[in-house]
Order: C-alpha cells, then structure tokens, then sequence
C-alpha cells in the first residue's frame, strides 16, 4: 500500500485556500461551526468530522473555480448534496472545503420525446418528480431520503423501484463532472446508447465524489404507468417469502417493487402507521402496467405467493389504500424506533445473490439474537438486498460493540455467498475495511484509478480506497 | 499529448517474449501467416495488421502467464474472440501477441434461481443460447455476427433487443481479467446490485481490450418469453416511422425490437428473402409477454402505428413466420450486396437521441444522394442507433474517398446532435478520429485511466486512445 496521502490536516494550505475563497465568493463562504457540523456526518454513530469551510456553489463553473484553488494548495474537497448518505461520505477527516450543491437545483431541459432530462445534481428526486409531473414521465429511484440526484448518483443509490427500473448506473445517461485539477468534463453525448470508449458516466456513478464532483445530470425518465396496483401478502416464514420471491422472478413477472418486512417490522409498523397485519413475514408489492396487464399480474402473483403458503393476500389500486401501505413501508425506520424509545436505529445494507437471500436473512436474525440485539428486517427482496435497523443505545459500551460486531458478521456474511457489503449505500468511511475481502486485488485497480484522477487526494480523500 | 509509446516494433522484445511463450506453448502457439491474418482485421476495408503470433489460451491462468511474459518484454498483447469486430480491434499495429480465447467456450454455471450464468469469454452467443435453453431461460444481446460473448463485452455491443434488454453494459454482472501486468482481477461479487467502489465490471465493458482481458462472465439472463409476436408494418416517409416509434416508445410500450428498413433496404429483402413488403420505410416488431400482454400490445401498436400514417400492418405470433421475418433483417448485409454485385458493403454505425432521429436518417439519405452512393439503412430505431450499409468498389479511389466523406459527415453529423459516432460497434482504430469531437475534456481522462493501467501500453494498443 502506498504511503497516506494527507494522513494531516495541510494547515497552511487550507487557511491560503479558504482565505481566497472568501474573498472570492463572500459570505457564500461560511466557517460558521453548526454549519460545518451540519455538512459533515449526521445520520448514524460514526463521528462527524466537520470541514474547515462550506461554499454555497451556484453553477458548474464555481464548483471549477473552487476545485482549482483547492488543487493550488493541496486542499480537500468534499461535496455535499442532501446530508442523507449513511457510511460517513460527507467526513472531511484531513479537513478541508465542503461545498454544497443545495442551490444547483434546477431542472435544465425535460426531453420527453427522448425520455430524458437534465438536471443539476442539487436537486432532490422528490423536487425532481414533482416539476415533470405535468410530462407525464417520472424518475422511479427512490432511496428513503429525500436525498439529492447528485448524491444518488455518487453513492450509485437504488431503492424500492430497483427491481423494474434499476440503480442509479442504469439511469444516468451522461454527466457532468468537475474533475481533481477543475476541468470540467461531460462523460456522453445524450444518445441513450453509446460504444464510444470508456465508460466514465458508470465510472463517476458510485465513485463517491473521490474521482470527480458531479454538478449537472442527464438523467432517464419512465412513463407513469396507466394502471398501478399494490399487493400484500403474508408468509409463515422468512424463507417461504423468499421462495415466493424467487419464483416470482423466475416468471418474469415484471413486478416494479417487492419488499420484504419481517415479523418484527411488521410489528413496528402496525403500531407506527395503523396497519393491522398479521405479525409474519410479509411481502408488499407493486404492479405497473396497463389495467389489463396489471390485473394479469396480480393474479400471477396470487397463485405464486399460494404454492408458497402465502397468505391474507389483499390487493389495492385505489390510491389512496396504496398510498397508505407504501407510507408505511417508508417509514419504516420511524416505526422501528417506537420498538426502543429513546434508542438509535443503525440501518445496515447488504446484497447476495437472490437464491442466498433466505439464509443470509435466517443467519442475520439468528446472529441478532445470539448477540441479544432487535433488528427488523426490510428488503429490496428481489434484488437480494435487504437492511437490518439495528436498535441501538450509543452510550452503552457493550451494546456498541455488539453491533459492531453484528455488522462485521453481516458484511463477511455477504462476501461469504457471493454478495456484497454494500448494496446501495456506498463505502464512504464505514465500509472500508470490508472492501479488501470483497474484492481482493481489483482493490489495487482501483486505487491506480483513484491516483491518476487524482494524484494529490484532494477529491473527498479518506472515502473507498486507502492511499 | 503524450508522446507515443510503441510508436515502432519493439523487435528484440517480440522475438524474446514469443520465442519463451513457444517454449511454453508449443503448438498451441503459431507463427503460420495465414492464421496470423485471419486473427487480424478482416471484416472492412481497414488494413490486415497481423500480431507476430497467435496463441490459443485455454485457461484464465495461461492468459495471465502469457501477458506477464509480454509485459516482461514490453510486447503487445491482442485478445481475439470470434473475429467478427467492425473498427480494426484486432489488428496488432506494432506486432505482439494474439490470444484467441476461442477454446475457453465453457459455460461454467447457471444460476436459474438467480437469473445468471457464468461463461468464459470465448463462448459465442449462439452457443450459450443453445446450451441454456433448457433452463428456460435466454441471453438476449444479439449483434448481426455470432459472436464471443467476451468480443461483445469488450465492444459494449447490443443489437436488436437491446430496446428492452439494454446492452451488454446492463447484461454483464461482472467479469474475471487479466490486467496489464498478468495480475487477475474479479470486478465484483455474484450480487445484482453492489454500491462497492468504483464500477470496475462497467469499465472493462467497453474497453476493447485496452485496459485488461476478460476471461470469464457472470451475464444476466432472462426468461423465455410465454408469448411472442411480430408486427411488421409500412410507412410513408423515414420520418412517420421514426415519429411512429417516438410515440411507441413514449406511450410506454415494452417492445423487445423495433427496426426501421429504408425503402433501399426493403428492396433488397425483398430480392434476397423472397419477400413481397412495399418497397417504402418498413418497422418490423417483436413483442414479449403474456399471451394476452402481447395482443394488447400488438393492438396498441397498431393504433399508434395507424396515427402515423402506417399501413399494411401484419402481425405474426407462429414462430415460422417471425423466424422467416427476422432471419430476412439478419439477412440485411447479404441483401445489400445483391445491389450491386461484386461490390463491397461498409457497415457503419452512430447513434442519436430518438427526438433527432428522423433528421438524422433523412441527412444521410441525402448526403448519400449528393456524394453518389448507395447505402440502405437499418436501425434499432428504439434506441436511436442507426446503420448505413455503404455499397462501395474499394479498388475505385473516387468512391473511396466518396465513402470517407460520408462516414466523416455521419459522425460528425451524429455528434452535433448530440449524438454518438458509436452506438455499438466500439471505437478500434476506425473511430478514433472522432473522438476528440465528441468527447472533449473528458477523452483526457480515458487517457489517464489507459495510462495507469497500462502504463507500458501493451493491451491492444492504437485502439480507442492515443498515448
């Protein structure tokens, strides 16, 4: 391994840098520390690592600007689009500049003819969806938070619509990007297709701000189906869920969500958001399609969950049923916390190949209960990936280092069949120590990647790959 | 720009390194002339540059050992699949080394459960579908040659399904190389999603050899469709084709193809395959579904196809008739030929947003017009891809420099549209005058990518970018 770049902070670097910084940009320069604090770290234990400066960026060319005079003077850069992300990206361990992307949101041109759109990476998807409502086209990644399109792009987010839709990797045509030394670059053309090269939009997609910053997005929309329905259905088992999963992938039944909730989850929900559910393992789906098609699939899906002893199976297409149930689903991570008032809920993120997917949740929840914690267990279920929202007392020593461990085990789990210790929340600073296991020497590859795109580490230094 | 590595033969190198690799090989390594031409290029008019010699790896390991040798000696190294490229990939501008990965044709697992298949990258894509058919289940990525699925990996190839399966970027879960100095790398884990570093498997799809050799897949699979139906229907005008396809992709419609015919085109179908369509600009369908999916699909597109003007509108679910229909499309470059016997047919491919699509055919219909030539055209017009298939006597030196100007005046045209000189068939030595057009900045970056990985430029090198 190459020496650390940056094992220090460059105080002499970072006070010229922000110095010039100031005087170029004003009082869009802030140093103020609840600020600073804001914009590093926030949603989960690991400790928040705040930067030296935060700039509100307003174009393309200022987010150049500010990376040349970073470069200068060997200053890290670390950008910031919602605050959402979960494993520490936002940290600026060796100090730095942060610079927040929030007031680059605008919509740039919808092309509903191309079923594209371009956007600035400030804007969030739930902003996104509502200013090309009238198109009738719409965005389907769908991470809880309603986290920046810049950010989903960075940390290659997916969520609940991955299944039918895709990750961020399947729906970024082209970005732009601004690189370690400020040029600018645009990765592709608008084509939806290209053989033109590398391929440096998937690239930059997932790369965590540590190769580039991401300042402007084309992006792929999809048709709001004409018919849309929700299913729910119960099973007795973890297992028997997954089975009925599985074979309903198998089909080919082009299901747009299929969502695991456990025993547990579905306990914390029906007190949380009202539902009345059995407390089993439950599926909740939905269908997108025409109103033949859709119904065509419900019905499938029926005879599917029934050889797999699913049960209680109730569907819904009026909005607001679905609407309901799928608000529930989303605030899952609310409902948990009424399970431990007054805990923390540490939301984890594996993936495994779907055949693994019964034993990876059986083995998950028999370690939880060997270390004495309460997890429910949600899931992106016909991706493999799945979440445990680990309940949590942060000031209890012992506790603290079960989860740890529990995470740990979790993450080699995964690796262990096949699978992955991240699926959609990225490495950042948590998931780093796992990465060597996963992926042995293309971890090499990808610090010869991280070195030529940036030879001095100033690009979110600390974040995937060790210099 | 850098200055040129390998510039001229590194003759001492070569006759080193293949001198050891006999040693090794024995007679799986060959030096005969005529092998070492067909192992070049050999499909357009770019000039055969054949390697020093070709060996014929049987195993992950034995490519590896075989590059390190070369990269010992400083000596190129060409991975040869099933030889059907279109832009000079193979060709071995300063000697070297080709590895024909033809014998490494094993599929290694499928996964039915999973929806995946382990290959080595030799195996063609007829061959894998032949071999799978049993689970049901199918690799849909289908260029006009039948070729290594490593090829196609390596080109980022697609095809006709490609509307709905995407292209070989969206069908390769990861894959197995050997990179520049023999160390083997996987790219990622069996997951269907991962959000684990840089994505490595998107980077080497597409990279023509360049960066590493991909020796083994993990591709998606899907299943066989319960129904599938074709339509074939008539147009007026290239425009109310393409405007017929806007609407049918915009509307939502999961078409598994949608190819437009010039009129060109379906006059030499015609007399090649014995057909009888109207000789005016033809969209041929394949839909995948349920049985009833598929009629209310087939209905839908007729309505809209009917709205553009449309005629002549057939549809055909016994699977003589489509076989009959589709083998007269893949039939497309023998029919050319029989317009102009004797003559040679040039393949050419760029791909635009589908809103400039019509402009882009009717250019080049006109440009072909002004400059003298003959060229029909076929597109995966989903996609906005698009091929001319330039009639051209390569003896004659007027029409020569006639078929340079057209293929100048298409990229260039394609870029200003925002558009790709290419949409599948890869850059090789072909394509690399355009990049700089169409990619600016961000051809610097591939350039730093190519340079650390390859830092001796020894895999494939004079292909994509220049160093």
């Amino acid at each position: 391994m190459a020496t650390a770049l940056h094992a220090e902070r460059n105080e002499g670097g970072i006070a010229t840098a922000i110095g010039i910084l100031a005087q170029r940009f004003g009082d869009r320069l802030s140093r103020s520390e609840a600020l600073r604090r804001q914009h590093a770290h926030t949603t989960t234990w690991i400790p928040n690592e705040p930067a030296d400066a935060v700039l509100f960026a307003e174009s393309t060319e200022e987010v150049g600007e500010a990376v040349r005079i970073c470069a200068a003077h060997s200053v890290p850069v670390i950008a910031y689009g919602a605050g959402s992300s979960l494993e520490g990206h936002l940290n600026a361990p060796f100090g730095g500049l942060s610079i927040d992307l929030s007031r680059m949101n605008r919509v740039i041109a919808v092309h509903p003819e191309d079923l594209d759109c371009v956007v600035q990476a400030g804007i969030t998807r739930k902003e996104l969806n509502q200013q090309i409502r009238a198109t009738g086209l719409f965005f389907p990644i769908d991470p809880g938070a309603d986290a920046s399109l810049g950010g989903m792009a960075a940390t290659r987010a997916s969520g609940t619509n991955a299944v039918r839709y895709g990750t961020m990797k399947d729906n970024v045509v082209n970005v732009t990007a601004v690189m370690a030394d400020g040029t600018v670059i645009r990765t592709a053309q608008r084509a939806k297709k290209t053989s033109a090269g590398y391929d440096l939009t998937r690239l930059l997609v997932g790369s965590e701000g540590t190769l580039g910053i991401m300042t402007e997005l084309t992006l792929r929309l999809h048709g709001i189906p004409p018919a849309i329905s929700a299913a729910i259905c119960s099973f007795p088992t973890v297992e028997a869920a997954c089975n009925a999963v599985i074979a309903t992938i198998q089909y080919g039944l082009p299901v747009a969500r299929i969502e695991l909730l456990d025993e547990l989850q579905v306990r914390a929900s029906n007190t949380y958001s009202g539902l009345d559910l059995p407390e089993t393992p439950t599926l909740l789906l939905e269908f997108h399609g025409t109103e033949s098609g859709v119904a065509e699939q419900v019905g499938t899906f029926g005879e599917i969950a029934a050889e797999h002893g699913g049960g209680n199976f109730r569907w819904a297409t009026r909005e607001e049923e679905r609407a309901r149930l799928w608000q529930a689903r989303h605030d899952a991570y609310w409902a948990v916390r009424t399970l431990r008032p007054g805990g923390s809920v540490l939301a984890t993120d594996v993936c495994v190949p779907i055949s693994r997917l019964a034993e990876a949740v059986a083995g998950a929840k028999a370690e939880c209960e060997r270390l004495g914690l309460i997890a429910p267990i949600v899931g992106h279920v016909g991706d493999g990936n799945f979440h445990l929202s680990v309940l949590v007392d942060t000031e209890d020593p012992v506790e603290f280092r079960a989860v740890e461990s529990l995470l740990g085990w979790l993450a080699e789990r995964a690796i262990a069949l096949d699978g992955t210790c991240t699926g959609e929340h990225g490495v950042g600073q948590g998931k780093m120590k796992y990465l060597e296991r996963e992926l042995g020497p293309a971890l090499a590859v990808m610090r010869s990647i991280k070195m030529a795109l940036d030879p001095q580490n100033i690009m979110n230094p600390g974040k995937i790959v060790r210099l």
